[in-house]
């Protein structure tokens, strides 16, 4: 059986659940790689309080076991790549900037296969990385990049393959899905639900990657790829987080038979493809709508098909190691037959502010009589057609209800506004929250 | 670009299926497959209502058009046996007796790949034709055979290789699911919602494929095989069916917050793998409770990444279509490493009547006093721990009350039930149903 090298750059939560994995099923493994995997270096720069947080052999990490200087992770980082005998390199470090772009070029140009979880990489510099990746004939496995362990990136290149994918959605940051489970359970603050997530280790000391929406993004771009042939710049993507969501939004929602979630969505019609990241509120009839606390799932609707759904863990040490080592394993028994290129598409991306959908429009107003009449004459005018009027909810002074639309882009909406604030400047306290329903 | 030759057996729902989106779909499969997937021949006895019935080139059939004879057929598939420039055969036939075993081997005796949705020959001659594709170096898809769309045989067999997986529990017949629901639903008895099954297409006129079991224990032998390494033949699988269903057992377990499923079990305890398919109540936290109508989907637990849910389409022609048209994909791009060796484990298959589980056991009484207490004292004599007494219905002249258990043998079950029968025997009026309860 032929042996299959393997090196980790930097091994924090993931590497370390890679090495684990990696030396704990060891047997089980050579019979799914059919090869003997070798993990033959570990590149570190904390060696010992890795070794002793994942409880690995410390012989495996480069060096003498204290602690690296800059000078050094260059110089065994140069070792590794110089080693012909290394056949992957496992990439989680993290980042997203131009020295770790580099690492992942280099990996390629030095004829070895890269797997990685750096979906902030994949999103910014995938181009570049798969282009790299063809001309060097090495595979680039990234199944552990969008949602953790959930198998969806094979699911969609070497399962799905016959079907013609019209549309994503899916839940894919663990931490915003628990803060609004959260909230929505317990009718907790986002401020206090948050906390606890970050309490729990769901969520990071800086959360603004997850709840801002951008780590979703980052992953819904993958996706974007991967079905639509789209390459995006992540700044293309419009991306809104979960911070302004509060609790009459998931009254709102309860009244509409709806939970809301921070939705990927994409839609592909005709030539054209819809997609946004956005906090939504699921209809309960979706089986979106039921998936709480970290979980991650992907709903995707094929020509041939219909609905396929995927749920699993979408992070944690373990969970994102299995998903890299299942690269690996599909890597080491595949060879170059497992380098894919991307065919990029002629689809177009447009934006989802053009896609017709049916919204929730919740409008704080003064609340002086006739109100509900203003708002509803202007939408009106806009040809977009109500669905229902939620209860008015007095607050304080205000009063706030909302709107559910029949399918209308966000522009109409936008328009319907600009109406009311022209003709009835004062009658609107803040701009109207606007958030589509997804059935 | 090579050509990779295709000649489809029988053309009926599923063939016709795939034939379609061969035909259809032939560019974007191209960049799937890496090779120019090409249907050279349709071979079926009724090539002019296949056909009409699908839309195809009459052209593609074997014959003039008119319907075959016996010999004809056999001619005809002598012919494409010996065209050695076909590279591989979809056999969507059906049956599993030794003429359609007969075609899978000679299939592969004839290197060429073999691709099928047919459960109930790899579930009874599994073991033979993987012995034969490994010995002539071709490989079997059968992604279709189990669950349909859902792309759970390569999931497992390519994506979750990294995993070690602990159980299975699976909704995979989609008719069983569709009359259960209808039942919990409407309240609707069994043949009611079975007739309705079949006005919708969803049951066949015999039924009792479905409704029996047998066609989810096919389903559970394939990947028993595939999860756990085991070899069983049809008759050692435990199989129970939904026939029994009846009002009380699902307000008992609407009662318990539980609906009921035909649930394909297998969990690995140790070197023991205890399996059978059973109605069972599952409760609602449990995402399989939330399965309805025809829809299958799959529940696996992984020592490293804990739950992952595969939900789709369990039937049809488009959708079976599309997973066999992905493994002649999958195997037109990796060729003879698609060629996979099911290893046989060292895993003992265990009556699941000898594991613990918890369960709901309904009496029907004579309605005496003292009757609670007779049962749960014969109970608790088997150490079987009482989770909750449901509430006595009373029905004509009997009164029924169920006993939901902690978890417990099914042995322990019955050795209580003959105490009872021994020391009181006039006081059941008839065998006690009893349902797993799966949490």
């Amino acid at each position: 059986m032929t042996s299959f090298k393997i090196a980790i750059l930097g091994c924090g939560t993931v590497g370390g659940g890679v090495a684990k994995i990696l030396l704990e099923n060891a047997d089980a493994l050579k019979i799914k790689a059919s090869a003997s995997l070798e993990l033959t270096k570990i590149l570190e720069p904390y060696p010992a309080r890795s070794s002793k947080r994942h409880n690995l052999p410390l012989a495996l990490y480069c060096g003498t076991g204290k602690d690296l200087s800059a000078d050094e992770v260059q110089k065994y980082l140069r070792e590794i790549l110089d080693d012909s005998t290394i056949d992957l390199i496992v990439e989680t470090i993290g980042g997203s900037g131009q020295e770790i772009l580099n690492i992942a070029l280099q990996t390629l140009e030095h004829k070895k296969h890269l797997v990685t979880a750096n979906k902030a990489l994949l999103a910014r510099h995938g181009a570049a990385i798969f282009s790299a990746a063809g001309r060097h004939e090495r595979a680039v496995g990234f199944e552990a990049a969008v949602c953790g362990a959930i198998p969806i990136i094979r699911a969609i290149s070497e399962s799905l393959t016959a079907d013609e994918l019209m549309s994503i959605s899916a839940i894919m940051n663990g931490t915003s899905n628990y803060i609004l489970s959260k909230m929505e359970a317990e009718g907790r603050p986002f401020e206090e639900a948050l906390a606890e997530a970050q309490k729990r280790g769901y969520a990071e000391a800086d959360p603004s990657l997850d709840v801002g929406g951008g780590d979703a993004g980052h992953k819904l771009l993958i996706l974007l790829k991967l079905v639509f042939g789209l390459d995006l710049s992540v700044e293309s993507l419009p991306v809104e987080g979960i911070k302004e969501i509060n609790s009459d939004d998931l009254a709102f929602a309860k009244e509409m038979d709806c939970s809301i979630k921070l939705i990927c969505y994409a839609k592909k019609s005709g030539d054209d493809v819809f997609a946004t990241v956005r906090p939504m509120m699921v209809k309960r009839a979706n089986s979106l709508s039921k998936i709480g606390g970290a979980t991650n799932a992907v709903r995707l609707i094929g020509r041939y098909a219909g609905e396929y759904l995927f749920c699993g863990a979408g992070a944690g040490s373990l969970e994102t190691g299995s998903a890299i080592v299942s690269d690996i394993n599909f890597i080491a028994r595949y060879g170059t037959k497992a380098v894919r290129q991307f065919a990029l598409s002629a689809c177009r991306f447009r934006s989802f502010n053009e896609f017709a959908f049916p919204y929730n429009i919740t409008f704080e107003t003064e609340d002086i009589p006739g109100i509900t009449g203003i708002v509803a004459t202007a939408i009106g005018k806009q040809h977009i057609n109500i669905d229902t009027v939620g209860h008015n909810r007095h607050t304080s002074d205000k009063a706030i209800f909302a709107i559910a639309t029949m399918p209308c882009t966000h522009n109409q909406i936008q328009e319907a506004i600009a109406d009311i604030q022209r003709h009835h400047p004062s009658c609107l306290v803040s701009y109207p929250k606007i958030i589509p329903i997804l059935e």
